[in-house]
């Protein structure tokens, strides 16, 4: 394969070690050994989702799991509200207008951050509002939503709080218990540093209840049969999992184990506060405003006269970087460097030297070695 | 991981190949190399499936391809001809109806064949059925349906055919195109022996003019939105696919390109014969009748006086060679022999050597080496 250093948001760079744990034999889906790893890594998901509860593993994307929170809680007609400000608030939408629910849209601007005010404001005027959907680290604009201060909130009302935290557990802080959120789904390859391919969701007593008066179409992700085989022994799932991609998330949670939660959730901030320092030192704009700018993906203004073409495909076929382009209405406005997952200075020191590179190339005036310096008096 | 031989119905043993070329590093999804990838992938996948029309991988259960298969032809309500004569026609039923279809049961005896005539009865008596669904390898019971015969009648009606071939592609004889399948599904774990995760579908022009016409209440598993992307530049999934399964498909069906489609429906017909020869020689006797019985997995009835898991138990825990047990009411009266993917004399040779110990050690009248003989013979 080539020698790229991803720096998108998701998928992100794999360790070599959960690369050679994907690689073990195939045992079988329904024996003990499974059960045994699959109970562990059950454990340690429900570690990084900072819940008491049980964590379900999903072999699908992190969709499937935004499918599967939805799914299992709505019945046709039944109110959710639905906070977009951006692509994947807008595809929790989607799938709650699959779903045949009555979809209630807080719009707001990509870019921007929901305020608890705004969330407040919604449930005062509609008790029928079955359920809240939000987005933690929403990758297409790079906004972090204050979803511990959304669940505080929250706590006053009976809707369900349902939280995408796939681009921001393990690399940002998700206290699922402490901030009272019902559902919670991650996926494997993003700040977890697995490969892509699986996701997990967590649920609360509150969440299983509406579940279990909901007569879901859901069937490959009917989270009753996951809970069900879920306390067989041994534990299993219902259907058969991607085997190896469970040893590698397995791997990658001892990782995040070693290192620590908290110091982990702290040197991706380092690591977003370097990046914001470094694309200024550039003369570089910030998408978001900085003080709610993402923790594991900075998105930034494409520079005048550049185009996304020759910017991005210059880092990437010339200098071996690749970062993720602008979604939507934003493509071509904006990139996004992807910072989740296993980032060091030296991931970072890569990124600046080429994009100094690349953009000098194109005739910008860059002052060579002025975000390089930005990097080291960052991470000194 | 522990050393067993696994002779299941799925998963098989994943040649070594396989494993090293999942554990490449990753690239993006959303990538030129991607592209490439993944078109080439398809491509085996439809010379392995034997159609012209093109393939779409699903990162998921072969579950998850039978939930594709229905939900995006299925309005409610809309008649559905399911037949079922084990736990996966069933399976197919269950989903037919949490997708609101009017289901019309065929039942079949377990471990009886459904015949091209009993279908044309139904067709022939009921004008509005849309859709029938088929269990071409039905591992529950070790049977095989049928499925060129039935294509010859079902091009005389209008409801689509939907086949489920995730046991047999790869190992049986599946000619999409010529026996007139609308709808074809398979899994990666069974007969093309990569891992457990993806299954894969291809599907008609008939087909997508049906799914055309229904408003799918699936959004993870839409084919729309396959269709969509696959078309693309770089063709692409939806959403993010297990990238590191598909190089691993990947291999694996460079592998069965390789060897030879024909050469490899022909060695899993040969191991088929081979094991029934072998247990007939152990005085056990099979569970389907040996015409319809499966070229890729092996029912046997559990000896008298023998526990499942004693027998199960002993062959796993003492010769370290897994096979699977019965399921649902044929739970501890049959056994199963997975002979799928990667079989040779060799593997034979261990389990009925691993067999015949087990047997006498729970004080059968056993022969001893009478199985092995019959391996050898059949082999010659």
């Amino acid at each position: 394969m080539d020698n790229i250093l991803l720096m998108l948001p998701g998928p992100t760079t794999v360790a070599p070690r959960v690369l050679k744990a994907i690689s073990d034999s195939i045992v079988n889906h329904r024996s003990a050994i499974f059960g045994e790893i699959f109970t562990e890594t059950t454990k340690l998901m429900s570690e990084v989702f900072q819940t008491k509860n049980q964590s379900y593993l999903l072999t699908g994307s992190g969709t499937a799991s935004m499918e599967a929170a939805i799914a299992n809680v709505l019945n046709p007609k039944d109110k959710i509200l639905n906070v977009v400000g951006g692509k994947f608030g807008q595809r929790f939408m989607q799938i709650a207008n699959a779903m045949g629910g009555n979809t209630q849209e807080l719009a707001i601007k990509w870019g921007d951050a929901v305020s608890p005010e705004q969330v407040k404001e919604v449930l005062d005027k509609d008790e029928d509002i079955k359920a809240i959907t939000v987005v933690h680290n929403e990758t297409s604009t790079g906004v972090t939503a204050p979803i511990e201060e959304i669940g505080k909130v929250m706590k006053n009302y009976d809707a369900l709080y349902i939280v995408d935290a796939i681009s921001s557990v393990g690399g940002d802080r998700v206290e699922v218990d402490k901030y009272g959120i019902d559902i919670c789904i991650t996926g494997s390859q993003k700040c977890l540093a697995a490969p892509p391919g699986m996701a997990a969701i967590t649920l609360t007593d509150d969440a299983w209840k509406v579940i279990d008066k909901v007569d879901s179409k859901a069937y490959y992700l009917d989270m009753k049969k996951y809970r069900k085989t879920g306390a067989g022994t041994p534990p299993e799932t219902p259907y058969t999992p991607s085997v190896s991609m469970i040893y590698g998330l397995a791997e990658a949670l001892k990782i995040i184990k070693e290192e620590g939660l908290e110091n982990r959730v702290i040197r991706h901030e380092k690591a977003a506060k370097t990046v914001k320092n470094a694309v200024k030192s550039l003369n570089l704009e910030l998408f978001p405003k900085e003080e709610i700018s993402s923790s594991t993906v900075t998105a930034v203004k494409m520079p005048e006269g550049v185009t996304d073409s020759d910017f991005r495909g210059t880092m990437r076929n010339k200098y071996k970087v690749e970062l993720a382009g602008g979604q939507d209405h934003l493509k071509g406005n904006i990139f996004r460097i992807g910072h989740m997952g296993n980032i060091s200075y030296k991931e970072l020191a890569i990124t600046f030297s080429a994009m100094e590179m690349t953009l000098k190339g194109l005739g910008l005036d860059i002052e060579m070695g002025a975000s390089l310096a930005a990097v080291n008096e960052s991470y000194l």
